[in-house]
């Protein structure tokens, strides 16, 4: 079961990243299907959860920023999060840095290229996202919201860390 | 003569790590040797340049964080970068994530673990460092300066991208 969530998941994320060239007729506001959520203006330049490598069809290089309520709260080990805790998911391309490649004669250095498998985020407000943990969940692809079966992966996936208050990454010190 | 300035640079990196538990007689001021470099109050919470990772003996996952002179250069492409930028690389221990493992069946998703291999810092003041480029190189073993064999392979190992002013990573968009 698990595997099948997690596998949809991958699925889900590359579905979505084909939804960001193919339009698939979401809401035209900008705002993610079944949760509303729009990208939160100036993300990039939140502070640093933690970092991460996925494998396999997903192959890229993350980072988890959060503004500032999300990141006191896991840096405090806070659980659950308190409303208003937004966590950003971040990702690119994972490749070979050339001159690190080149003076090993193999690869050594792996570093972010080009922006992959779209932008997540997770919003805190547990009376709005009562259903599904107190979470809203968003995925966009280039700028666009991914569609509404992407959105329904999200929860069944993340139920698997409910003892985290449905967050699986940590605070990297 | 770059594989080995590399593997220079990746034995130093571990030779730090244990100086980091043996004191190895470097001022006690809290200054590197060679530069007098101390650890920037705050820098944790700089913002995200990019994020890498290094196989090998390294086998981290890392993160490279900015003051705000370094990420708005970083981001604008400017170069060389302006006097006072600095720069901060994190990094980590590369480790599976165990909800995926388990759930894949295989090794997924890799996360940032405990503290791993220091963390070092680049600070561009281009007359006190003239003789590297602009830049004083600072590596931290436990909150602890390295000692001065180790700051002695951070420029000649840098210099192989000296079209880029010195520096590896680009900022990640």
């Amino acid at each position: 079961m698990r595997r099948t969530v997690l596998a949809l998941m991958a699925f889900g994320a590359l579905a979505g990243a084909v939804a960001g060239i193919v339009p698939t007729g979401q809401a035209d506001d900008g705002a993610t299907p079944i949760f509303g959520i729009k990208i939160p203006p100036g993300y990039r330049d939140w502070k640093l959860i933690s970092v991460a490598h996925e494998e396999g069809k997903l192959n890229d290089l993350r980072a988890i920023l959060g503004n500032d309520l999300a990141v006191k709260a896991s840096r405090d080990g806070t659980l659950p999060f308190p409303d208003g805790a937004v966590i950003a998911r971040l990702a690119w391309s994972y490749d070979p840095l050339a001159e690190s490649k080149e003076a090993f004669g193999h690869p050594q250095s792996f570093v972010a290229g080009p922006p992959k498998n779209g932008v997540q985020f997770m919003v805190k407000d547990s009376r709005k996202y009562a259903a599904t943990g107190g979470w809203g969940f968003a995925q966009f692809d280039n700028d666009k919201p991914a569609d509404e079966a992407m959105h329904n992966t999200c929860f069944a996936c993340h139920a698997i860390v409910k003892p985290r208050d449905f967050v699986f990454n940590r605070y990297a010190p």
